[in-house]
């Protein structure tokens, strides 16, 4: 079985993605991206019951050492984060080192911050284990760490050496946190690729299935279509930000539900259903593709009905406070057309009112 | 009075360093670098009583707010970096905002490294405060904190919009710093330019006794020659390394005097005496120029007698902590010849002792 390989682009370098299944065996997808002689493996706990000895098996001529994180994502803080750096230090690691992150976005995140910092920045390798981290976050080099200020709101742009995207990984995954991951997927669909959205519509089934045909084509288009974005746009200055089609509703909502009770995915879902309920309201899409998108979301299991749901003020109050306001401003994406998305500024309050009051009608 | 403009090429874009006197009150040099409405100015309490003042009369129109950290190099750690990034989200700062570092090394690195990660990168302005920084540490985008591990263990590479360098500045500086920041000075004309180092031996004394057409030559042609390797090599992989002329053993000797009575330059100066040392060893300088650079050392001071002088063991295992150590080796920057230097991983420890040695002779 051979892999695919997508190139981002990246200021002073470029970066290979892996696609393809069992490729924790395939050497050559790591071993030349790593640097010097020592290697930390940060990891979480259950993925690396699952994972942690095949790669250290691939290791054996390296001095390797592994940071095992609890499970969840309440380990992505500045305290984790520093214990993993005077780890490196404790064990003298040098600046020729190699860090590597096996595990979803959560390990991504902060393995990524510390090698973006550590001795002003080490080798790092991405090695995502969730569809939400294969399609999305390990990609493009964002890495951060949360503060009870926000999400993410301390970190770096760093990008890694080599992401290696394994299907076959996503067999211990669960299917809520499969599920949370597609929203992901179809947001490419919908910001980039028409014909990726109506595959997607065909074929959802057989991802939510899991057959390893239909992951390795979605892990492969969605890889793509998020390297040429951020292969023309690495710091988010204009077109990367249509990458955050439904996220700003979506930080909203986590926030409201205080990031319990609903995964990212599902809150970009619902981010992703208020920023095309905008689109319509905005004469830019039709009802009737804004209810193929719901009519897609729901059968995901993307759209179920909940018992306590945020008022407006509240999600715009917490709205007001993400790193994409300006003077202000809040700056969203809204559809131009299905496949195409743009970025407003100078939406109506009384339109965003509206739109999240609509959709947040449809979940009672 | 005009100012030069000096221009440093990063991967993304070009920033400049304005040299020159009473910058400060040039609204040309500052206004046109800050973004958004929201400045934090990150500075120490006895440059505050200075130019603290000066600096928000000219920001009058933004939301100005200030972190006065204590004055010495103990605020440099993690612990006060978190301290400002926590205001800067309890200010409610976007991520449009600018951070203006106004102080010397300490300020610029603590204050850049908080700019390189709030919310992943906010824009950034030097305002240097010290010879030191206004000739080096400003400049090429070097941030960090100390940790007890090591100095600068924890940081990132993270340009600023502009430098501003005004000589008035230094007229609060003690007649110490200066001479410490003078070390790098005489620096840049042994690894760069030879005409330079010939000025220096000349002239040195028109700077150290602060006249004011001296200190603009020796800012600016310093600038210049840190700008152009920096532009050339913006993370260190090559080029730049150039500049670690005589911080290897510097920084082991300040890491042996526990970064207490013996100052950066000072050890800089000392370190470049060895690295010189092993220079004519290698046949690469004659004993006369050897002669010549220790005479410039200590006719500025630099080249004191001390009572306590570290051994070659204890320093040696210093220096194998290095951050530029790589697989166990020590790379060691020595001189060409009188303007030129060069990277060298293969010279023997005895070598090294033999050269620690004869230097550590002279100061006893």
């Amino acid at each position: 079985m051979t892999y695919q390989t997508i190139d981002v682009k990246s200021h002073s370098f470029s970066y290979p993605i892996y696609v393809g299944e069992e490729l924790l065996s395939r050497r050559e997808c790591l071993i030349p991206f790593i640097t010097g002689q020592q290697v930390l493996i940060v990891t979480q706990e259950k993925i690396a019951q699952h994972y942690l000895s095949v790669i250290k098996q691939m290791l054996q001529d390296y001095q390797c050492a592994e940071v095992i994180l609890a499970d969840g994502e309440q380990v992505k803080n500045l305290h984790e984060w520093q214990k993993i750096l005077e780890m490196l230090m404790h064990l003298g690691y040098e600046r020729s080192c190699t860090v590597i992150a096996l595990g979803g976005g959560v390990v991504g995140d902060i393995a990524g911050f510390v090698a973006a910092c550590y001795q002003r920045g080490v080798n790092f390798i991405q090695i995502p284990t969730t569809l939400m981290s294969q399609v999305d976050s390990s990609i493009g080099g964002k890495t951060a760490v949360n503060h009870s200020h926000g999400k993410n709101m301390i970190g770096a742009f760093y990008q890694p050496r080599c992401v290696i995207a394994d299907v076959a990984m996503l067999k211990t995954l669960s299917q809520q946190e499969l599920i949370s991951g597609f929203a992901e997927v179809i947001k490419y669909g919908l910001i980039a690729d028409a014909h990726f959205f109506i595959w997607l519509e065909k074929n959802f089934q057989s991802v939510l299935d899991r057959d390893a045909t239909a992951l390795l084509y979605v892990i492969s288009r969605s890889a793509a279509i998020k390297a040429e974005i951020v292969s023309q746009d690495e710091k988010e200055s204009s077109m990367r930000s249509l990458l955050n089609f439904g996220h700003t509703f979506g930080h909203a909502l986590e926030a409201a539900y205080e990031y319990q009770d609903i995964r990212h995915g599902e809150a970009v879902a619902l981010g992703m259903a208020i920023a095309s309920q905008l689109s319509v309201m905005l004469g830019a899409i039709t009802s009737t593709e804004f209810d193929r998108m719901m009519c897609l979301l729901r059968a995901c299991g993307l759209l179920e009905k909940r018992e306590k749901l945020p008022s407006y003020s509240k999600l715009m109050t917490l709205m007001l406070r993400d790193k994409k306001v300006q003077d202000g401003k809040l700056n969203l994406i809204v559809l131009k057309k299905i496949g195409q998305a743009e970025k407003k500024s100078d939406i109506k309050p009384e339109m965003i009112e509206l739109a999240i009051n609509k959709v947040l009608d449809q979940l009672k």
